[in-house]
């Protein structure tokens, strides 16, 4: 990972500017019988005319996003390309839930992933995801939630979608809460829901509340089978990350359409800007709104991602296109000091799903010293003089191109 | 870094030779506007036959000096070189200085850095580098200030250059010397310096001993303006680091003509050898004339460096190729077993100053698997099988290739 206490030693204050564009799930696999795509991966498979003149002035290689052979979900990806090793800074999964659905959460607050699930009469659990109802019924149902109070908390329930919500308990008394809480879900049918249990001493009154919160909550669904009771998960608060733009000494922005890369950015204390739209030209506007007032831009790029994960090769060649086609030249046309161009992870649409593929990932500066090859793309990102390489590493890459690290000893 | 404790389990011995020869500045960037060398780095442009031949038989890669974006000061960049984790192993800038002017150290020596500085009729800086004054009117100075005397301390006081000088406390009496001790530079104008203050317990002695020199100093410099005060910085002792001969196994000799990096191997323990001139053709005759008596050989070229500090892309092109000719041939016709070309960090003419850019680096050895690249440069480099790679493995890869290190388990 990146080292921050020699960041902070060495970082120099200029007027230079880095843009990372992140495509999520960027990364794909060739794909069998695809006719005119045969053997491309999908970045390889896509026309982008503008990604291939800027890989031809720049170093290509392959991001590793958490560590070699390791699928990274969205939360550890992105941290790894902030600079943070993913697998000594941990975003709880109740953190990351109440961060997916737009939730402000708090320093002080303690969120936990929540499940409806179905008990029988002996209070024995029969469906762990409640026949997975549907998001309409999961917003009535947590609009009478809403009602449970409990003393010196305000509490926040918020639907997901399904069978899942967020719960989200606010000491508003100067109180401080704790969240080394285990789950209350046993992982089996059968058996009963567990008890919030406090995993250390200072978690205890925590772990009471979470309870009576808990008894309150199953006494109002009792009678709404399939969703007749419920279990929390994955207790956690803000984990209280580094701040970047202090670690980097950068003024830093991120532009997304997501509420969980929104999220992972204003964990680590980007600026969050508004974007007016879901499309990446509202993104494009939203770079150009505000490239004056910051040194660092975090630029997503969703789609990529959505396409991978529901399979569909083409669709996803189709993003990367348009990326190419709508954001690549608006972007070099602000003229940024150094461009990097990478993905959080590869989802490609013959797994549909995350994977533990490393990233294609170009980097763009006046003192890169290109590698000489016009095509980004995987095959192209292999041979490339970045090589194999920690995407933790690319923070650090960025600022010693923008000029932004001081020499390191005499 | 190396594993010192696997390189002292495994460590055989045999009669192999070792040569790692260090350009200074090696690496280097395309530069705009060259003519006939258009894109192409110095290295790239260079008429190198005997490199492009050797590197045609041998492995190549680009070695990261201290971390990546990261740019190193030599010291940092030699102790890479030699194996040492330059964020681990430490050399005060004090000893640094010291070394730089050929200052023979002792284990028991406290340095620190000096600067002239002109104060006003109040004490309060005015200029902190005395209007940096020439060379000859340090010299007059310095010899003033070697009268002032200490109790049980010699002092020892050196002219670097302009404002700049060295000054050394060796305990006489067999006391012991603490060197964490603040620097007296407050960093800006119109404030007095500071006095020499101990950071911790142990070092209260030597910090009173600085101030006395100070106060004494000072007080002869009075009616010497513009040099008529100084401050102290970067109090530092030799660091004590791992003897290189014994971690490694290798009976060790430097061969270099600048000060410093003939500190820097003295650091470590190598036998610094006599060199007969200045010239590359001087350096090989050393190298010759001490050939049966050592194992390893760091054989060090200057003059990349300084074309690239002075942003002078054709001399340090014409340097290289003067390596090659003069150096490459001379140093093949003693057979070594393992020869490596690297730099100590990337100097690029294009930017006037040491940089982050991976430095390119040849390994040859009869056990090597040739890339069957035919030249030696940034982008060969950056294809080459040795990939992007950290310096400190540079070692422990000479004596793997040079049959030196036994088996690990069974």
């Amino acid at each position: 990972m990146a080292d921050f206490d020699l960041m902070r030693q060495l970082q120099n204050k200029n007027t230079t500017k880095i843009v990372q564009m992140v495509m999520d799930g960027l990364g794909g696999l060739p794909q069998q019988a695809m006719g005119e795509h045969q053997g491309k991966t999908e970045l390889e498979a896509a026309a982008t005319p503008n990604l291939d003149a800027l890989a031809a002035r720049s170093q290509l290689g392959l991001a590793v996003p958490v560590a070699p052979g390791v699928t990274p979900g969205s939360g550890p990806a992105h941290l790894s390309l902030f600079g943070y090793d993913p697998l000594k800074y941990d975003i709880g999964r109740g953190v990351l839930e109440a961060l997916g659905i737009g939730f402000e959460l708090q320093p002080d607050d303690v969120a936990a992933r929540g499940n409806f699930c179905t008990v029988d009469d002996e209070g024995l659990i029969t469906d762990r995801r409640a026949g997975r109802i549907p998001t309409e019924f999961n917003e009535k149902l947590v609009a009478l939630l809403r009602e449970v109070e409990l003393s010196g908390i305000r509490t926040f329930v918020e639907t997901v979608k399904e069978y899942r919500f967020v719960l989200v308990l606010r000491p508003t008394m100067g109180q401080t809460l704790h969240a080394n809480i285990a789950d209350t879900d046993p992982q089996r049918l059968g058996v009963p829901p567990l008890p919030a249990e406090a995993q250390d001493e200072e978690s205890l009154a925590t772990a009471q509340l979470a309870n009576q919160w808990i008894g309150a909550a199953r006494e109002i669904l009792k009678d709404h089978h399939p969703a007749n009771s419920l279990n929390l998960r994955g207790f956690a608060k803000d984990p209280g990350l580094p701040r970047f733009p202090e670690v980097f000494g950068l003024r830093s922005a991120a532009i997304a359409t997501y509420p969980m890369y929104k999220g992972v950015a204003r964990l680590v204390g980007m600026d969050v800007l508004p974007v007016h739209g879901e499309a990446v030209e509202d993104e494009v506007e939203a770079l150009r709104a505000h490239w004056d007032h910051y040194d660092y831009f975090f630029f997503h790029v969703k789609k990529t991602d959505s396409a991978g994960e529901d399979g569909d090769f083409q669709r996803k060649v189709d993003v990367i296109a348009h990326v190419d086609e709508a954001v690549v030249p608006a972007i070099l046309e602000l003229e940024p000091d150094v461009l990097i161009v990478t993905g959080d992870h590869s989802t490609p649409a013959a797994l549909r799903s995350h994977s533990w593929h490393p990233v294609p990932t170009l980097l763009w500066s006046r003192y890169c010293r290109p590698d000489g090859v016009a095509t980004f793309g995987e095959r192209a990102c292999g041979r490339g003089s970045l090589g194999t390489f920690p995407a933790t590493d690319e923070l650090p890459l960025a600022l010693g191109h923008a000029l932004r690290l001081g020499k390191y000893g005499a």
